[in-house]
């Protein structure tokens, strides 16, 4: 197909087609003369998955390109901080050392085979201690209820990846189950809390930060 | 404390405290001459919740400015939609009546009092939708099993939110707990994921879409 039906196809404007093929996240079409490119169902099932990944999964550009990268050159490997929107906190916070030991406690509670300088074990560590330090030790002190429920969605993530047969799909349902199973689980979490009725806000008080801003 | 104290304190250089001020992310300081404002505590604690919501929680800078506006006032309330790094796909995609009727059956089925209009309600449905579309129905298949994981983490987060005792903390709570919190499920999937030895990706095989690029 041309540029012009796989835009109708995708709802993706042909500029921001061309876009994506510049910044190499679409691979370009097969010429066919000078000026006109030809595009297949491939063309449409990546842009779709593009279009997901920063629609939905909230990723940036430069996450979805090393993303598609795995996906398609088998040297390539996937790291989990390429399937979160989230990044580095880039304040000035140092590991706290009794965060880290009370997350390789929790590993070691739960039976997670986890290095401590693994990329996994650093993002937990560094939410916690963002966590002590916005004064929500609240939710940190529950880390083993959140890594139960974690726990159990892992399990599942296993036995759906076992099921996929080739390496393609695979590598493509390791991605979407992770980016859009990550927004998927957030959705699922904020409908369960309105449909169980969490307690709403008491009345709000004015903050001592829009005092001090006034 | 000057501008330059407030700097070094949370690791932001002044540019960018003043473009937040700017944004209205952040409150400005309390004037004490023509060219000087003074900042407090609360501006600290501020710029480190912006930080974590933005460089942990992966929000933008307009989610940002609709949370800490109802941070700070009374009369706004926050949608589920301002907490999360997601938006909405841009596709040309109608929820399917068959992906509603399964998630309104879910709700049944949970015993969750949600409307079938509430934006909670939608989110699902569309990635539901998109994960149909992109062929990786089977992580949809299993939507109760990931919806049983965040019932869990919903009856966590009611408990911790009920021990708030008053109303600024409550929100803020909601806020981070929600935000950060997806951020730290997520991270303890990954973790539990690497922990239970999830089968690694067979051996890559070269995909259609990058051979149709070449």
């Amino acid at each position: 197909m041309r540029i012009a039906e796989l835009s109708r196809a995708t709802g993706v404007s042909t500029a921001t087609i061309k876009y994506y093929i510049r910044e190499r996240l679409l691979p370009s079409g097969l010429l066919t003369s000078s000026n006109q490119a030809h595009y297949t169902e491939d063309h449409v099932h990546r842009l779709r998955l593009i279009r997901a990944l920063m629609d939905l999964g909230g990723l940036t550009i430069s996450r979805i390109r090393s993303i598609v990268a795995a996906l398609d050159d088998p040297d390539r490997t996937l790291t989990p901080e390429a399937m979160t929107a989230a990044g580095s906190y880039a304040g000035p916070l140092a590991a706290d050392p009794r965060t880290v030991e009370s997350v390789r406690s929790l590993t070691e509670h739960r039976g997670w085979n986890v290095l401590v300088d693994s990329p996994e074990f650093a993002m937990v560590v560094e939410l916690l201690d963002i966590l002590y330090e916005l004064g929500q030790e609240r939710f940190a002190d529950r880390l083993d209820d959140y890594a139960a429920a974690a726990e159990k969605v892992a399990a599942v993530d296993e036995e759906v990846l076992r099921s996929c047969d080739d390496a393609q799909s695979h590598a493509e349902s390791l991605v979407v189950g992770t980016v859009l199973g990550d927004s998927l689980l957030s959705a699922l979490r904020h409908m369960a809390r309105a449909g169980r009725g969490t307690p709403p806000a008491p009345a709000f008080v004015t903050s001592g930060a829009s005092e001090a801003g006034s």
